[in-house]
Parts: C-alpha cells; structure tokens; sequence
C-alpha cells in the first residue's frame, strides 16, 4: 500500500504569561496600527470590527501586564494611535519568533514528509 | 519602563493535505490505540466521547485518503482496534517533526525572550 503522507502543515505560534492569546491576529493588527497610525484603519483592514480588535489588545496587554498601544482614542473616526515602545518590541521579538520556527518547521516538514 | 516579557510560547503543530486536522489531539488518541489495542480504552482516557473521538478520527482519514486505524468496532464494549501500518508511519513521523518544532521553538524563545 503507498501511503499518501499529507502535502501542507500548519503552525500556531502564540507567546503569553498566564493565558495564551498573543499570536499571528494581534501581531498582525500591531503592524497595521505601526504601518496607518491608526487602530480603526488597522482593524478595518483585517476585516475585524472594532470590539475584536479592542478585546484582543485588551487580553493581551492584561496578560502581558503592559500597554502595547497609547495614543488618543476620541473622535468618530478614533483618534492616532501608536505602539509603545515595549509593543514596538514585543511585536519584532514575535515576528522573528514566529519566522524561525515556521522557517525551521519548513525545512524539517520537507525531510520527514516528502 | 521596564518591559515584562512574555514567559511562554505555546506551538500548536498540525499536518494536513487540504483541511487543517491532524494535530496532538488526534496524535494522541492513535498512541492510546496503539497502547491499548482499543479505540474504547484510548478515548476514556483521555475523557473524551465517543463521538469525539470518531469524527476527529474521520476527518483526518478523510483528509489524508488512508486509514489510520483498523479492526472490528463490533459488541457492547468495542472491538479491538489496531493502527494500519500507514497510520503508525504518519504517527511516528507527526511525533518527530512535532518535537523538532517544539524543541527548536524553545531554544529560540530562550534566546529573542530572556
């Protein structure tokens, strides 16, 4: 019998204190506040609404115990918002996490199942 | 300010061809089948249903086109059931890769969070 091993993997990669719940959507949010300035652009982007957006910040910077965004919140359109400067490196630190073991999975995948 | 980094990283590790599904859940159940010799016994220990344990089971034979366990299902109290030899292969090699992952995870969060 030829066993038809699967073709993809898929890897979840989260980093926290006591509750798992940093991983690739609230990075991804993060970036896209850093790259508009902005949390309302950076959520409209992703598709999220508003209340995701502000509960996954709000779990994760109570995890972590500090803030990953500041900035004026006011205005119909919601004011500037920014990253601190722990969440400015927080967000690398997990991106270059999350990138070497994705890279590493790759390479390993391909040895064990191809 | 001094920024408290995240303490722990947590990796979920899944194998698949078209739908997401193989991962540790699954992984564990068939090294309880392989143990016990039953799908009964592996799945009350790990405290999940029946039916649980039978659609996780389906969906990744589904998925990966082979099945990954055999044997007469039969009686009040289940038949015995065995992993096909293309199921143990899968196992084995979702066990090594999974680990490589983990573990290369771990020394790299070492180095980017401590």
């Amino acid at each position: 019998m030829a066993a038809i091993f699967p073709k993809n993997f898929h890897i979840k990669v989260r980093v926290y204190n006591e509750e798992i719940n940093f991983g690739k959507g609230v990075a991804q949010l993060l970036q896209l506040v850093e790259e508009h300035g902005s949390l309302a652009a950076a959520y409209k982007e992703m598709g999220m609404s508003s209340s995701k957006a502000w509960k996954i910040l709000h779990r994760a910077q109570e995890d972590l115990g500090f803030a990953l965004v500041e900035g004026s919140s006011g205005g119909k359109y919601g004011g500037g918002t920014q990253l601190t400067e722990a969440g400015r490196k927080l967000l690398q630190q997990y991106v270059l996490f999350e990138h070497d073991v994705q890279d590493f999975a790759e390479k390993r995948f391909a040895e064990y199942f191809k």
